[in-house]
């Protein structure tokens, strides 16, 4: 269970004690506000706090075009407007910030995203929990033979038991070890900074993260998508139906323009027009090489 | 008059629709919502929207350093302890939206902090209003004699009314020609984005800017400060006040250790502790140059 | 003339002074350093130092990839993968600074872009030089009918004349007043840092402008865009040609993938594809507004 | 050994190899440039790139104000006043780029830094070595009594050799281990990205770390600070040699004022006054906690 009983009543008592406000209110978030979206076997994302709604992308907007733009376009057009074109600053005055639980290996992907504030729980400071990510059966993939960076089949019969018991016993002692070093009954006890490194990668930390929804797209493109490693991608999937929730209309561009798009090299812009004539295009009269072929032919199959 | 009657209605009406929320709420904050604070003679600042408060720092600290924290420190303590330290992440997870209309010149320097989100009315869209930043009469200010980049005595008499002629007339003049040359009545009109060229860096402009609290405090300390040119310095002290008001724990904390504390370099920290041993220092024996001990003398003075 | 004779012998003496260094050199970029690209009337583009090359980008990347890359794929052909797959930190192992001489209102558009450092000419601190963009005939435009934020026809006739004695003249006029108010002689002065608010848009500032190779990119393919404005998208293709010089490969993929290539949005590829298998897809039936249809064909005609 | 024959004679190739350049070059830096000084265990820090020098600092502070600076003050005194005055952005036109191998508990600390580019060792694409950081016996620090985030006296006897017993066999078990459900012979193979997970966070990883200087500043007065943890001052000291040899005069002026210098609250400032006026200040009249008056009283003896 990713939340204590503690936490849980404290969310309880947070959900029942609404205030009032003069801002603006996305009702779709309210209703995420403080729970907890359970990922993996002990993580989570909870939406802290949120600023601004569809409505405010398009009153920026409107700071900058004038009220001119008032007349002649609706919100949500807009909205698809400014993220056919790339401006991006108005998708900025939105911040959304979350409370994650996620396995420090996910947590090293996650940070590489440098535009974000971020309050890691302090491993130096306090002491972690025994919680470790231990893949469900149809997550135990192999490596996969075409690709250094992805996965092939899954991992089955005695190859899985062999994993899922390594990961357990491994992560196990190593906490138990964790414990025994900072244990301060008759010895002094490591420092806590210093007995942490004997932790292995899928225990668990958690951090607030905050973020502008510009940035949040940028990360959400990159870690919803198919290539990206499956135990960051459930998370990033998480996030895109609260983001849903949140600001629709910006949500339905950014899945048209971002998620479901596609970027085509002015290589390949020439091949589409010149299939759209009627030619038969092949690899060798492409321009293209024979990786980059194979990958534009399976987009536009 | 810096809001349109349209504007002061428009704002009349959100001040008069509460909402409900289940976020953090700053009652200090609220009542600043949407109310346009006056700054020089057509500027102003509103408070759009804002994220948190200081239970928001005190709750993010403490997932940084764990429940332990709760009980030894009082929310205001820790805040305090977290500024002294230098510990910036906490502040990071307040964000405030605001609302503002300034000179030009004035936006040239402000766009210097790079931390923040910006959406600037665009005079490549829309046509910029005749609205000019003339200096009241005690802030005709001559050039420094010692100080390159900075203000002397008042000008007076002559000299002062040929200045304020001169900023005037010249204003009226740009504006006039910009709007001659954008005619479309008899001739095709000059392209906005080129008629712009005309206008005067008094002239105003009006942008969203998005802040979180650790990058605002470090703007504020730049821009309160009494080196800062008067003009940004207003803006700057009008957005204290606001944020006095929106974080008082945090806001004490940052007037006691940035606005109102001071940075001694290793040789000025020698030299205290020497005089307070009794030592009689003097410029020659402090290791400083004859410009840093003036300004030293100043500070402990 | 943009460079003083000071200044051009100066740039001579420091090209006729080449040193040893063990770092990475770029042969192409060397013959840029110094030397002042003349932009518009009166500015320029400078190369002062640059870090890294084509080899630094590939080099990072075997840095994250590991050993394994260094046989499978040449240089090039990992620097496309890279572009293609938006894998961007390897870009940013490289650096370039530039001085650019620009007009005020170019500076301003620039300087949207904030993931750059920047030392802007004070005009608080010093007194600005009598230099103002005034258009080249051929380059003064009408109001676009179609676009807001864009240019029509070629002004002729007695409107250009009209426009461009408004140009020259308030720029002489206020710059005269400009240097009366600055004025010590038989008067106190005003302060540099309110005389210069009477200085018009089109004046020259200049700067040092520092930024990665990944964040260049993304300016460039913004500003050396079609619907950029003129007046910055001369800069951009200036230092287009500078990167094309510095690193071939990199900016023979960013030409590709980024300044030639396009962005499809799903409804856009789902269209693309009925289209390759024969159907005759309309605006009815693409999914797509009137409005995104037209730049949609525009895009694959 | 840090580095592999292969990278050491690398190393001397590159160092045999120097090429004709226009650039500044600080011959201090030179030196440096890719030998690897050793940290830690199996660490290092190597320079692999840099972009200007001291004179490049003035030259960017020299654009901002004019000329006039040119006569008025010695390069090393502007420079000093540079950094007491908080004038940052001369100091980001100089970079760095290093190779850092470091353990990834210190990675994490470190990454923290959002404000620098980063090209990260993946173990999702490549093997991890088998190399751990396991503390020589004087760091191996007991908990701190007095500071939850600290270290106190050093272990001895059988308590420091129980826990370097845990540290070399929990690390050597899971390296067996990942090797294990890697292993291809005669299984499929686990994916290197699950793998992963199982290694414990005193495993080195290494990266490109590239920054300019005046974040690499902030970095370092954190990091280098006696406050902070042994395994990252280890670094941050190496990297302070390197950049004293790099840009002497800037170094010099933040170890007077940022590394040596204190910060004074108003409160704290208001106390020294006192003091020096002959007052006989004391906890009880200074308007500080307990807490801060211990710490200024540390400060001040």
């Amino acid at each position: 269970m990713p939340l204590s009983d503690d936490q849980q009543s404290e969310i309880a008592t947070l959900r029942t004690s609404p205030q009032s406000t003069l801002r603006a209110v996305s009702p779709g978030m309210e209703k995420h506000l403080y729970t907890a979206h359970e990922v993996l076997d002990h993580g989570f994302v909870r939406v802290v706090d949120y600023m601004g709604d569809d409505a405010a992308i398009v009153q920026a907007a409107r700071v900058s075009y004038g009220a001119g733009t008032k007349k002649s376009r609706d919100d949500s057009g807009l909205i698809r407007y400014l993220m056919r074109h790339w401006h991006s600053t108005p998708f900025e005055m939105c911040e959304v910030k979350l409370h994650v639980k996620l396995p420090v290996f996910v947590a090293r992907q996650w940070i590489r995203h440098r535009t974000a504030n971020v309050n890691e729980y302090s491993a130096r400071y306090s002491i972690l929990d025994r919680e470790f990510y231990i893949p469900a059966p149809e997550n135990l993939a192999a490596q996969s033979t075409v690709n250094n960076q992805g996965r092939g089949e899954v991992l089955t019969g005695d190859e899985a038991a062999r994993v899922l018991e390594i990961l357990k016993t491994d992560a196990g002692r190593s906490y138990d070890n964790y414990e025994a070093m900072l244990n301060q009954e008759g010895q002094k006890g490591l420092a806590r900074e210093l007995a942490r490194m004997n932790l292995p990668a899928n225990i668990y930390t958690q951090w607030y993260w905050k973020v502008d929804l510009h940035n949040l797209f940028h990360f959400l493109r990159l870690r919803a998508d198919e290539h990206a490693q499956y135990e960051i991608r459930v998370y990033a999937e998480t996030i895109c139906d609260i983001v849903a929730d949140w600001v629709p209309a910006a949500y339905g561009a950014f899945e048209d323009y971002r998620l479901g798009g596609v970027n085509l090299s002015a290589k390949a812009l020439d091949c589409v027009r010149r299939m759209l004539k009627g030619e038969d295009v092949t690899q060798e009269t492409s321009g293209m090489s024979k990786g980059e072929w194979r990958e534009f032919e399976a987009t536009i199959a």
